[in-house]
């Protein structure tokens, strides 16, 4: 039997801080008129909380080191602040959405990162995504927008990478849906110089990257979204794409991966 | 044909801010079988971070102004922060919590209060409630645990009062459910003297009502709280109560509210 489709949109950096870039995004993602799901990172506001707090933000090759009182402060940017703005904006635009994070019905069980030479502090790795839910909700006609904030099950919060958290759920729907994840941010694609819009890779399959991250052609912060998404690929997701706010409505530019 | 029940719990103040008073009053919501819904205030969080961000709090005769930048904050602090912690700990004590705000599935709308002699901001008064979305987040057995930042279907939250929030769910959902109300705060339940506990009524017609509070014996805080309740009972509110933690579970102290 045909699965249904089911759509995973995941936003992030400037498509939340740009007023523009983020009108955009949430009118291509409202016209979407299938099954689907919106999951958002945080964007400067984050960072911009915690310095206004003066609380330090401290980073380890590229990865961010959550202590204590900046969880505290996430929890309150990424399910708060970003996931409510988010949700009443596409009520606004007639979308049923349902604002929520990991710990909301137990959606996404994280542990956090075990300390080895670094201690990533509240970092959370997923453990378990509880897919019966979220078809519920999906069944119910709602529309959920995810925060990264996930939890472990013993009262703990945990601050998880959005676009992990976008190619787990994917993962964990292909079983139930013909799904389709979509990375969206503020250029056209993967790009061969990131300085030229022109040199957009329209196609890229997995011999391609290994090829193109080996002489070190792909930008440092588009390898672990590549490196999830061809992961996802293998685990029976259909189809991946990176590219502007509407190529997942109308084809815009974009780059589709392959396996 | 007989109606189920169903509990609507709120708690605010202490209960939110005191480790141990919140520790009993989520054992004791959790340790209830029937349906179930938690509405939340804010407790001293709110205050406290805006206080850290020198931001003025301001009141008019006890009813907080709701500037814009308040407004984010508290979107941070109730729908954010407040609202996880309490959805990751009642998951932890195995309980199936689902955080919301009005502005989720748009479960609550209200608007902002119009502009008299005071202009209190964002201030939001309810206009709607989404009974049937709630209905069927329970028949799925989710368990909603609601904040009280609400929302304007037109993109803007709004910050309504927790009492107000319950006494309303509690109106809504009497034509589908027998309800029972019950407020949930530090002290025993109405008091003739604050400072005396052993001043409790245990029981309070809507007469006792009228009589007390003409003659200034209630205290000033729990004027509208049992306005609410009075008006929830008239609306076939099947039961209010006032209370301790564990009050709706076990029946000690507390207050009962009758027509």
């Amino acid at each position: 039997m045909k699965k249904e489709k089911c759509h995973i949109v995941k936003i992030g950096g400037k498509l939340i801080d740009e007023p523009h870039l983020y009108q955009r995004i949430l009118q291509s993602f409202s016209a979407l008129e299938q099954k689907k799901i919106l999951v958002h990172g945080g964007g400067k506001l984050g960072s911009d909380f915690l310095s206004r707090l003066n609380i330090p933000v401290q980073y380890h090759e590229g990865r961010r080191i959550t202590d204590l009182e900046t969880m505290d402060i996430l929890v309150m940017v990424y399910g708060g602040s970003i996931n409510k703005r988010i949700t009443a904006d596409l009520q606004k635009m007639g979308t049923d959405a349902l604002g929520l994070s990991g710990c909301d019905l137990n959606i996404i069980q994280a542990e956090k990162r075990p300390v080895k030479k670094i201690d990533y502090g509240y970092a959370g790795d997923i453990k378990n995504i509880r897919i019966k839910r979220i078809n519920d909700l999906l069944n119910l006609g709602a529309v959920p927008v995810i925060s990264p904030i996930t939890h472990n099950l013993n009262g703990q919060l945990l601050n998880t990478n959005a676009d992990t958290v976008a190619s787990a759920l994917a993962t964990a729907l292909a079983d139930l849906y013909e799904v389709e994840l979509h990375f969206c941010f503020e250029l056209p694609g993967v790009l061969e110089d990131v300085s030229k819009p022109s040199s957009l890779i329209q196609e890229m399959n997995y011999q391609e990257y290994l090829r193109l991250r080996e002489h070190g052609i792909i930008h440092q912060g588009m390898l672990p979204k590549l490196h999830n998404s061809f992961q996802a690929l293998q685990e029976n997701v259909r189809l991946v794409t990176i590219g502007e706010p509407e190529h997942f409505l109308n084809g815009t530019n974009h780059t589709t991966l392959t396996l």
